[in-house]
């Protein structure tokens, strides 16, 4: 959808048999999380489930994974928090299209949770997942340890009310508002930048990374979040319904602070460039090397996906 | 309200003291752990204190400082505990609260969260509680641990789709349904017995108890915790609305399943003396200390409480 990035050169192919692989490394996992749809409450497992296997790219479990690979551990290193990764994201979303919030019927092309099980049913499988999400963290798979403990306190902190939760009352007020593009980025960074941020933090963490490497990891998240979230903006106002899965538009007409309201579609586009190189510039002092690679390549993925 | 039940004698002044203490140390934690209500986002900030700050008795973070004593710590060994409990159990209120749950306007003789924030904030004043008490406990008063990455197991495990949540599924659910013991009984362990249950086992945890006071304090808070709920059945039929600080006879009218409705008064009075017997007998093989003194009048005070 866009020009070219400075990014370094990815083997299109070898990337999209790496995200392959994630999804499949974490819908296992999520499976093994997730009680059986057949559990008591049904309905509250049911729910939980159609939000958590609805089609979503697990992006952010991709990220976690590949920053483990780069610090030198195997991508199942990194499984608990990959799994934990996705159970918040997708109970934000739950949320976030319920009704007194965003008030969405659909989400990649399906109904969204509420719209099937009801409000309130929706509103607790999101409580469930968020919950969750913690709670399989600090398991560590199967070994709750010092690093567990550290990796519950990191998404917490990007998921609480200085994060992920303060981002979105700050989207939510905005609506209408004039849109600054500080504003805006201070919004994005916290509702959709700090989970990516995350992200890479505990791919980091689980690999047992130091600190230098993690705080590479931390800049290279967030910078990698931000190009995202200008890419959905500008998504939201280019793509077809069909690619969307969801109306087009609808951040314009709900006057939402986008960055293609604050800067324009081609400003808008160029700022997510500079984020996605600013991202790998972050991690290029370790030198190059395959897992390298597919960082820089998740980087030109998040500015140059359709969808 | 009820009639003398067989638990130990204890000095009713001494327990005044010790809730009094435990208040204190709960709500200084509390007021670390949130941020100031003047950091942005404002609102959200003001909401999460005015859901915290709103005349609550933090009986489950005493249970757990009870605990923690009990098993030879000092009570603030369980302050990160303790507070993660009581934000925990706000966020759980601030949501059933919600129109699309119990739709209250009063908590407390207070106007709800929502009333005050709206709807929007009121959700997401919820999900940030939920989310910072897992912080604080992982954090673990500055030091993570595996203890900390136990507790945010075990609090998880209790609070998720198998416990808190899941019994308020069950018990919207159940609305209207045919009150059958062997049902309510199930709801109120996972919808409050599940919180008690795991304030005691934190408690022991903090402490760094062994696997058989870990066991025992698990019973113990089970049987409070239903004593609990089944005390809050009967003052919800019996007791004023100022007492109450919400109208009474509320369950009845919205066909909640509650033990009063399953067993009749005196029926629903005689199983939580049982209940609150049961707790005291869980840790009496133990021996008879002051710690155990406290313990014990923290189970009469479950079933004798005016409100």
């Amino acid at each position: 959808m866009m020009g070219a990035t400075r990014v370094a050169n990815y083997d299109e192919s070898q990337l999209q048999d790496f995200l392959q692989q994630c999804r499949c490394l974490t819908d296992s996992e999520l499976d093994h999380a997730l009680p059986p749809e057949t559990e008591v409450p049904a309905t509250l497992h049911q729910a939980m489930r159609y939000a958590v296997f609805g089609g979503g790219k697990r992006l952010r479990p991709a990220v976690c994974m590949a920053a483990a690979g780069w610090a030198g551990s195997a991508l199942e290193t990194a499984r608990p928090a990959a799994a934990a990764l996705e159970l918040l994201h997708t109970y934000t979303l739950v949320h976030d299209d319920l009704p007194c919030m965003d008030d969405d019927a659909l989400r990649r092309g399906r109904a969204t949770t509420h719209m099937v099980f009801g409000e309130a049913t929706a509103l607790l499988a999101g409580d469930a997942l968020l919950t969750l999400a913690f709670e399989w963290l600090a398991r560590g798979g199967g070994k709750a340890s010092v690093s567990s403990a550290l990796q519950v306190c990191a998404l917490a902190a990007a998921a609480g009310s200085r994060g992920v939760v303060g981002g979105q009352v700050d989207d939510l007020e905005g609506e209408g508002r004039h849109p600054d593009w500080q504003v805006v980025s201070s919004i994005h960074a916290r509702k959709t930048a700090a989970l990516f941020r995350v992200a890479a933090v505990l791919g980091g963490l689980a690999a047992n990374a130091g600190q230098a490497r993690i705080d590479a990891l931390a800049v290279y998240g967030h910078e990698l979040g931000m190009a995202f979230q200008i890419a959905d903006d500008l998504l939201n106002r280019t793509a077809s319904e069909a690619v969307l899965g969801k109306p087009v538009g609808s951040d314009r007409d709900r006057g939402k602070l986008t960055a293609v309201a604050a800067l324009g579609e081609s400003g808008a586009r160029a700022t997510a460039h500079r984020h996605a190189d600013a991202a790998v510039s972050a991690i290029q002092p370790f030198g190059q090397n395959s897992a390298n690679t597919v960082l820089n390549g998740l980087a030109k993925l998040s500015v140059e996906r359709s969808h």
